[in-house]
């Protein structure tokens, strides 16, 4: 186990309007204290755990299971998982998994997420698990938490404490550990070469710098949320990775802004929700993954086609995007996989400054408590 | 294969002013036709069908592939799946996991779910799937189209020639066959006992009856589309099951009345959505499920204390409900695993009297097509 000892004077705003965007402000730290000691000439790696080569050869089956914006994190993982260790995953929110009767034995590894560790269907899914002879590994940002306490295993986000409602620096540094993890199980599998493994280190150890350069765009974003705060409605679009950025980027904003927004695969789009899109509706398109990108400029086509007022996010490679949409907001140029974390700070601060546009109370959204700690 | 002779004259209209009406009132003869001939005294089974008992036993890991409504039938028969034939299913948009290098090899069950059986990102599903060696069964709605000559098995939905955009028969039917199949396997599996799988024919039996009780209710439910057809936005909530419904019913709303609406795993709804939640908006609860109905009820607690108008959709036995929400619509007491086929039909119809009452082009909503051959 890992001890952080928090300062209690952290707690405070420390000049900024909101913790909300303290907290943004502090993902590089968060992000750094969360990959620290656990990068190493061979890759990932976690000290203290129990789970060896040894017990993974006994584990024939992964479910991740979560609330909210971990949910959000364990979607990030299961990608990260399947690609890496190039085992399958189940996802199932907590409050689903824990009433239906789960296929679960003790050959299961069950990985949960909470910011909070007090989750209480989460917790409930613990419980349920290890009754059934489970191996639980829990990803927490709070030492001594019940969630903690309750699992054979724990892995600190190390994020520091978190006050706004809306999770920020919690869910990169979920998503970091994701990444670190996956990268992990992949080496004792055998799946993921030291190469690749050396990789995912660098990659993640640049997140702290790439997150400093959104940070820095924050005027432009303040700009856009100023001219476009009126919104009744607001889409997302993207493809593997850039989904679930996607789903969290749409939770943020309902969460703190009150607009409806939604989340699509872009590959959904003409199933059905298509239908929504009317002259100027703003389609947020993100599109950081090289190999979808193709197919995203198609999807991109048909909402413009509709009148959609498309702001795309790219990698900094891809900027000529520009010519076929009405707003670009770039990402250095990166590893594929790298890109959940600098670009879900876009969609962080979006909604921020929509909320703030509308004079919403940021940190303390209406019908909403920061741990849901009852049913 | 199982053949079906399509006389022409029934692409009319047939006296209704839709063919989306038409389609609706002939899901009673559509689900009996998808019955038929697949349940015999112990249970499901399927003539003609390649995947037996031997085949079963090599079979390791089972994917469901589709699109749109076709995706929200899967996630129906993902939870039949895993109930009763005790095998954990992975679940993935077409879209998605054609560009994901999905894990898949010989010992990979593929279905695939597709009304047309000419959905393009289905198909390339398929064949990426079978070039890894995967067997591949669609449950498609149209003899001889190209996802039913790709595939190793087929079985057919029987529902008719569909041909309104929004798919109605077509997701009943579809539903309808993954319960068979979910007991099938089950059976070959010897997880299900004759008794139960015994139980889940004599459900389906009576379907079509249920629907029938459904459709008559439609006077009421025009009522209801008349009072409310300038909302903006409309959510659904579930749990189980219903969640699943949920999301077909926000599908349909979507795809022809333009209505922003979404679904909600309940249980999800206190980590955001709940934020949307104001004076007067319209919450649909569907709450079918014995198990979980204490906990909708806390749900429903929690959306009224903050304005909603809830709509709940339960069975007969809880219709004391009344007293906790502003409206209730009724389906008759059955089994827990058959209630998404009545259910689904009350929210079409709440689609469809929206729409009409919002005078949009329901058989041919704008954006939409009815197949998507194209990516």
């Amino acid at each position: 186990v890992f001890v952080v000892d928090w300062d209690p004077g952290d707690a405070e705003k420390g000049g900024y309007d909101h913790f909300m965007m303290k907290e943004m402000m502090e993902q590089p730290k968060a992000m750094r204290d969360a990959i620290t000691g656990r990068c190493a000439e061979a890759g990932a790696f976690f000290s203290g755990l129990h789970l060896d080569e040894e017990m993974m050869k006994h584990i024939n089956r992964i479910q991740i299971v979560a609330c909210g914006t971990a949910f959000h994190a364990g979607m990030v993982g299961k990608y990260y998982f399947e690609k890496f260790a190039r085992i399958s995953v189940e996802m199932e929110p907590a409050s689903e998994y824990r009433y239906k009767n789960p296929i679960v034995d003790k050959n299961t590894l069950l990985i949960v997420i909470s910011q909070s560790g007090e989750t209480a269907d989460t917790l409930a899914a613990i419980r349920l698990a290890k009754d059934k002879g489970a191996w639980v590994l829990a990803i927490t940002n709070v030492v001594g938490s019940s969630i903690a306490r309750e699992s054979h295993d724990v892995i600190y986000t190390n994020a520091g404490p978190e006050i706004a409602v809306a999770s920020t620096k919690a869910y990169v540094t979920q998503v970091g550990c994701m990444l670190l993890l996956a990268s992990y199980l992949g080496q004792l599998n055998e799946k993921l070469g030291k190469k690749d493994a050396v990789r995912v280190c660098n990659g993640l150890a640049k997140t702290p710098e790439l997150i400093e350069m959104v940070l820095d765009t924050q005027e432009k974003i303040r700009k856009f949320a100023d001219a476009n705060h009126e919104i009744h409605d607001l889409f997302y679009m993207g493809r593997g990775l850039d989904y679930y950025t996607c789903l969290e980027g749409s939770l943020k904003l309902k969460e703190i802004s009150y607009i409806h927004s939604e989340a699509f695969a872009a590959g959904e789009l003409k199933h059905g929700p298509i239908a929504l899109i009317e002259d100027g509706t703003i389609v947020v398109a993100v599109c950081t993954q090289e190999h979808v990108f193709e197919k995203m400029l198609s999807n991109i086509k048909e909402v413009k086609a509709r009148g959609a007022y498309v702001l795309a996010i790219v990698q900094e490679s891809h900027e000529e995007i520009g010519s076929e949409v009405d707003e670009v907001w770039v990402i250095p140029k990166m590893d594929d996989d790298i890109t959940p974390i600098p670009t879900v700070v876009y969609l962080q601060l979006m909604a921020y400054y929509l909320a703030v546009a509308r004079e919403c109370d940021v940190d303390k959204p209406k019908n909403l408590a920061k741990s849901v700690t009852v049913e």
